[in-house]
């Protein structure tokens, strides 16, 4: 992990650039011993430096947690293949057309879990500072590369899903997830349906999941519920 | 109001049982100036020293909420009517013969809500000490009774309802219900069907609802959304 750059806001809060394995990263600490580490995995479209990315990890550090985020491959400052550049293309022209882009978009997270899967594990390797556990928190797209990555690393202790809904694979991988999981539905998703959201939150095999649903689209998660992920994320890391 | 008794618990709690127009009641109180009322109506089958019922007033008080309790029309110390004796025959008749008591309770918990809502009214009468506005925590029997009083009470500014599902009357009130609310849904609820409990989360008019759901069964609600639950009134105290 080479660090690159470091700068330390209002709050606190310093942010340090990295590069792992040739994948941008920023690693974000709280001002004092961090009670823990999340996972932050962006959504679709989206880097390391977008301002809902950036808000959570500031809940993240407010809450005591340090928060590690790594652009998916094919975003941020990482180069796109011809398959990212094929699939943003199909998913645009299906949306433009008035047509559901539903199953487009759930091929391409597939594909996106299978090349990030790895990147997180590797970093989490190369984070041995922070003990060997680290909670989770990615919707949309970062639940789709989360939920396979918690359901296969059982150094996740507690995950952030949401926003995104049931297929094959993700029910499959929920299903064998047996650590604390809050789940956030918007109630008027319309690149998620509210059906295939509610049967996510039920594939997951842990007891110990909330399912939280608010009003408005997707791109509306209300403020509380971010704060209180963040709050939900220390609590299980202060919990052991 | 005629009080009766009073007793400090060792967490500073105040509570003072009284008669209100005949029917009992308990206020609780928190050590300091409290920071706003909350009316809590209690399940069916409960009363105002429930062991439920105690540990959600508790936790009001913890955050800094005075609340007050009624014994529901029938329950606690007060006298059955036919009607009550009626009904829970027939209630408990159809859930021995291993049948659905929906129907029964849904028709039940209109009774019970045309019977107290002016008991709830005229109870926040007799508290002006806490200004003009409360909050309300009632679930099952409980949200019966409080859907339509909140739809009908310009007075409660916030309120907490939950293991109920849609009936006509009760989409209706929470049609007109613009406070913000929080509704609680247990998702293996084998009295509240889970469509019928997302139907009326759906109904609520107010944008500032949020769903809370959690395995188990009508009386499993973790202790962890009872603490969320206060704290989401005392929030809307404070916020005015």
């Amino acid at each position: 992990m080479r660090f690159t750059s470091a700068s330390t806001s209002a709050d606190g809060t310093t942010s340090r650039d990295f590069v792992h394995d040739g994948v941008p990263g920023v690693l974000w600490t709280p001002p004092g011993e961090p009670a823990g580490l999340v996972l932050g995995a962006h959504g679709g479209g989206q880097h390391t430096r977008s301002p809902g990315v950036v808000a959570r990890a500031h809940r993240c550090t407010a809450a005591g947690l340090a928060v590690v985020t790594l652009d998916a491959p094919g975003h941020g400052d990482r180069a796109r293949t011809a398959q990212d550049d094929r699939f943003a293309t199909e998913i645009r022209a299906r949306i433009t057309a008035g047509g559901d882009a539903g199953e487009l978009v759930a091929s391409y997270n597939a594909l996106q879990a299978s090349r990030a899967i790895p990147e997180w594990q590797s970093v989490l390797d190369a984070l041995p500072d922070f003990g060997d556990r680290a909670g989770f928190w990615g919707m949309s797209m970062g639940a789709a590369i989360g939920i396979p990555l918690v359901a296969a690393e059982p150094r996740v202790h507690a995950a952030v899903f949401g926003l995104i809904g049931a297929t094959n694979a993700l029910v499959a991988a929920a299903a064998s997830i047996t650590v604390p999981v809050r789940f956030l539905l918007q109630w008027d998703d319309r690149l998620v349906a509210r059906d295939a959201g509610l049967a996510l939150f039920d594939a997951f095999a842990t007891a110990r999941k909330s399912l939280h649903a608010n009003p408005g689209g997707h791109g509306d998660v209300p403020d509380h519920e971010i704060g209180g992920a963040a709050a939900f994320l220390a609590g299980q890391a202060a919990a052991g």
